[in-house]
């Protein structure tokens, strides 16, 4: 069997990623994963949710929204919000959070706002990856006007997607692999391999446990790729700002 | 460390599943698991979901409403249905679709409602145990009118919560717990102990891979006990009726 | 004409009133009235309405929402609420606010959610008798952990519905005699036979004055013989707490 | 005790009615009771709704919409419609039903708009009075038009409320009235003395039997001279359109 | 070519304005623009939009709502309001906003409800002219209630529709005109002939500069007329107050 | 007087529009204007509006949906969309369709979504510059695939702000410009000179008829330099294929 792009089955697809991509916000980066293309935005706000002031205040709080452009798709689909949206923008603000320390973040929410302007497979993970640039600059942001919120970020994390086709396991899954696989999950791990989300949020047949290690792998590998990517971007633009507490 | 209710780390709570709860649905189960209690029915109906008909028919379509009572938790809520809510009836619609074959069981519809009447942790996965009976009488109900339907079902599935708290693995989160561990996950697996689901779906830390191994373990054998008491409870009852196919 | 179920047409159906049916509510009851089975919960706040708060305070408020589980009917309805809800739920306030000295009340609101789990006729009076005893016992709830809101209650409430078939007048019609009824009305009462609320509500032919006469003195009874039954859960468990004033 | 406008208690306010209020309605009126002013137009459509369809069809609907311009009251309010909205139009929907045949009616809608210009209490009854002048004349539209639909009403129909302050009985109660009372209901009666709808639908302490009893009496004396009121503007133009059936 | 009403193709049709059309209004007129008829209230509130708050307040707010009677046109039309709607309400608002010194008005919301009784063209263009009377009434009832608000506003304004149909230049386009030009924009002036709006609202084939010259001069016109119109209504009611500032 | 950015009054911003910006759409661009920013897509749909089918169908239709991304803006705005963007999109539809022959387009929808990425100022002009190119090459895409559709565009067409500042004309505003200005129009116009729209439609004080001539003029320069530029891009790409009619 052979992926129609000519990849290896535990190949990534070519990525960049474009970071300052609109000026107004405080992060913001435009990520190519393949044909897969989302712009990821930042926005800082100086409030805290209602149930984190209830519960005291003392910390802050990082949120997302995901949103495709109409045309995002082979055909045009409606505007509105759906429950698979709900889902996949859930899943990345927590994907965040879990790399965050949000009591040195402060009482602030950090808005991720993810909207797919071309969609080939991989659009929750790619959006993981690329927001987590844009928080990072957000958080840059936030240090450099504020004097705090210095180690708020705990380490990297990025994300991929990883099925099952015919028996092979396959990485990083084009819109057209997606739709033949016999399963798929998302993995969102860190920059220690640890990890962050596992999700099977297909339709998909049972997968035995030997199976589910070797996408596990597969995933392991495929994401230390591009947290090596996410490095080579922000470590050379951070001079003396510390980032990455613990 | 030593759970409040007693139980070892492994431990199910103790589980009660009420068949028939109400007359009108085709199947219907009140399921308790602790102090956890859900109302599963399965409603037939004989159509079948637009995108399946675009698509040329030919094949069902099992889904799933998910819903609390405003006061099943211990603060009264609201009734509208938010993004969590989305997020779990698609978790329990798909996982019953992957044990069941589409095209036996024809063009219908069924609609697993389950509906929340006391909220002590681990309603999604309880709903995925209760909302399986319902859905096998409601197949039964099929095969004794119709005589079509025969082997619709693939293999029993049920589901449980992991977590971990200060380094330690448990079973069958109730409420209190969940709001304490460190991080959790749910389990969806089938009678021959392959995985259907497997989802990070709160807050929580990153895990390495070992940690994520023992879970699976546990979750396997609190699944397995599940699963047999599934069986003491219907198969009594199947007669000459063959659900299961392959 | 004979009724189907068997009963005289002045004869209520059986009723079953289960009292504290869930863990959290501050009041709940599961009542059965034939196969009519309805889940009343009170959940105490502390807090009231805006109307109130601009009026300058000073009093409670006791407000209701009523549900049907989708399933609760012959046929599978949508969750959505309708008209035909909002109407019940307003009723279902009003009758019990009718019985209650919100001023003794105090500043609190006192939700009443009634959620049908089976429908055969009457939920909406069904809802009223079983929801006084879940309101009775939240403010034995108040009263107990305050200090405050003894003689909040006036009286007992009950409800029930009558009809005219064929000439014929009959008492606590069930789904089936409901539907072919020439008319039929909802009357509330107290325990010292005042009226609270008299409501066609369905569609019906005119009635002459002596039909509505007789179907008033048959409903009155019906009436008497529900709250001799709320009478007989709720004083035992009273012990000193005075729950009526006037 | 003196009304504020000088009435005696068994008094109706003054009553206009405009018919042909507005040009391109198949029925319209524009009605003033008192200082209660509200456009009704019926709206002629020759669809019926899904659920008589599905019932095989053979007979017509009529139904009702209730609005009231923001600025009908004392102090502006909201456009958008509440449950008190719903109850409202549903109970207009429902009375006029009672005096149509609608399997002579045929397989068409009816739709009563009724918009509150200014509202000083009693607008429920006042638009069920108007409307049914704004729905004979639409019914005649269609009599002549398709020759179809003779005797299509069964009887006239009007409706008042009544109310009871400091002990006394009061007819058709203005706004200020209706905050004060104990207690008021609506009643709807056909030309023949039968009642058709008869609710308390407002806040209210509840009423003796003979209370009862006094209120229906001085409500039917008050729906007779409605009725009056009635037959002097439509009589005169029907000429020999049969508009009554039995 | 000759108008289907006989008028000239630079005469207006019949205009008829009612003052205090309702009685809890600070301001309300019915303007009738031929069979157009519209009820325009003002309604004062003592409080402004937060937007205006946040930047500090010290001046008042204007805003418009506009509706159409469900039956107001040709064929009944739903009540929820659509994008065209929104554009009726935002055009009055502003074109009123324009004549009027927010800062003497001080911090108070005045809102226009314009509700369309009967359209027949031109509904936009009447409820400025007949607004413009409701605005200036509320107006002057804040003059005399507080002693402030003199000088408000700075001019008469009024609106007019003008359309070209086979090369000739119409004004004041009835509904049955609307639908047949090949273009049609409305056209908002002061009383000293300056522009306020100058809007293509409808579907329409381009113009020549030279036909939009023409078009305005016969707008400019028509509005001239209006606002002569609105000074014999308004002007013999001032007396000592000064509505008028610069 | 100058500008922030140092343009003449009469100067346009650089212009830059990217063809094919994503790959599924039958037509895309993305354009720029300054540092506005907007993504332009045409999608082809085989089917017709609902009010074309009830007039009998025989030609085709242009809509278009409006929307900006959260954080287009200096501050982050929220999804849901507002009246204002109903009134550009509805603007954007109609500008399109005056240029276009929808006979001859044929029973097709065609759907313009212009998503703003980034925003400052002349957001609603650059639209229409920029989806006039995608809509273009969605024609061009139909005469290809179908050999039907040619001569469907009349004219080009372009779209512009201008603006009133101390007695000043500008053109092109930026948003802080747009804040400042006294008033301001948006105007479309033809290849061929004509006007295709002009409105007001932010708040802005009355103009002399002198102004709005001076401000028509500098209009009308700046449409006839984007014209240029989209002719530039267009024409060379188009070979054999007959685009324009009349």
């Amino acid at each position: 069997m052979e992926r129609r792009d000519g990849r290896g089955n535990g190949d990534l697809r070519s990525i960049r990623i474009y970071r300052n991509y609109t000026k107004y916000a405080e992060g913001s980066t435009l990520i190519e994963m393949g044909e897969t293309k989302i712009i990821c935005t930042a926005s800082v706000e100086d409030k805290i949710p209602s149930f984190i002031e209830e519960e005291g205040g003392g910390r802050g709080w990082i949120t997302s929204e995901y949103s495709m452009l109409p045309r995002a798709t082979q055909t045009r689909s409606r505007r509105s919000s759906s429950g698979r949206t709900n889902e996949i923008q859930r899943l990345i603000g927590r994907t965040l959070r879990a790399v965050t320390d949000l009591k040195v973040l402060g009482e602030r929410t950090i808005i991720l706002d993810c909207d797919v302007i071309q969609a080939d497979g991989g659009t929750r993970t790619a959006a993981i990856t690329g927001a987590f640039i844009a928080l990072a600059d957000s958080i840059k942001y936030i240090i450099k006007k504020t004097g705090t919120g210095e180690g708020a970020l705990r380490s990297y994390v990025a994300a991929v997607s990883v099925g099952l086709l015919h028996g092979e396991e396959l990485l990083d899954l084009t819109y057209e692999e997606d739709s033949t696989v016999d399963v798929d999950f998302n993995l969102a791990m860190t920059s220690s391999g640890e990890i962050v989300e596992i999700q099977t949020t297909a339709e998909g047949r049972p997968l035995t446990e030997e199976q589910l290690q070797n996408l596990l792998l597969m995933g392991k590998k495929g994401i230390s790729l591009l947290i090596e990517k996410q490095k080579e971007i922000l470590e050379p633009t951070l001079g003396e700002i510390k980032l990455f507490g613990k």
